[in-house]
């Protein structure tokens, strides 16, 4: 079963903490022990599980991906202005995969799971499948 | 199951959908509802899920890949002078997952499969493996 | 079940080829096909799958993410100083998936399961789910 989140990026280029909202969907699933699938179905945004506990590492990963990736080039073919918004989204990835043990997400100590949107503000969708290791 | 597809890449560098192929794959497994996991056994290619509907990504996706890794430096060390794809690929993956509903793959409106060829051009293995949620 | 492994990296940045104990891992846990799903509970460094025959070709990769994120720079706004190991370890990503088949991890022919630290030298974990095709 797929369940999807709704999350809203208030910025053009943002970390959103979604954590909260995967363990919930984790809890709602009734999945003891397990593995949670995450996806999210868009070419401009990606997950990444990241440090939440200093606001710094946030910014500091936008910081890079926007000079790694320049907003502008003169030879981008891209149509719609957003080259760089799919490109960052590429490196990040958009797939991701997660234990659960006990009810809980298994996360290291320091990890969150994040939406990194590249080209908001907009709404995005995450889909998540958490399947049991004893069905 | 283990299934495997071949992919011919035609050039040094290139984006090849392979969306199709992976479609197939997924409705001969028989699989409804499901996990498509998918990996490619190499290490100077990747899999990369992207917009296709402007040829303009891709070609956009390859420069700035191209810039940021150079293809010749004189601090490399690897033997076969093709530094520059080794990690390319490492930054794209070699592995994802995506979710089977109904048969069909669970993509996003512009998502489409491409195989990321950063060292052509070759024949390349896909590997894919579709697993039931209620085997 | 998730099976854990210690994996100790001796320097502050470097691959480490783990190859090994995931293959003992996967035969530990006694599934003849199926699905293994590797995680890093950490947020500076990240799991890679690279040639490991040439040497070089670990040396160029970090050297490339190296020049990619600067450890040091004017803007960084985390506490810590260690930015850029969070940045590297977002963008090689800290979760994968390979198959197993007949008991053996399927790689190609020069793959290699890599910790990549970023941060280190430290004492780090990796966690292992071995999920069989047929339960």
């Amino acid at each position: 079963m797929i369940r999807e989140l709704t999350i809203p990026t208030p910025e053009q280029a943002c970390l959103v903490d979604i954590t909260g909202q995967i363990v919930q969907t984790v809890q709602t699933s009734g999945v003891s022990d397990g593995t949670a699938f995450l996806y999210v179905p868009h070419t401009t945004c990606s997950l990444t599980i990241q440090e939440n506990a200093d606001p710094g590492v946030p910014h500091d990963l936008l910081l890079v991906l926007r000079r790694l990736v320049l907003r502008r080039d003169p030879e981008y073919r891209h149509v719609e202005d957003n080259s760089a918004a799919h490109l960052q989204a590429s490196l990040m990835g958009c797939s991701h995969v997660v234990f659960v043990a006990g009810g809980r997400l298994v996360l290291g100590r320091w990890q969150a799971i994040f939406l990194a949107e590249f080209d908001g503000p907009r709404t995005r969708r995450v889909l998540v499948k958490v399947v049991p290791d004893h069905p």
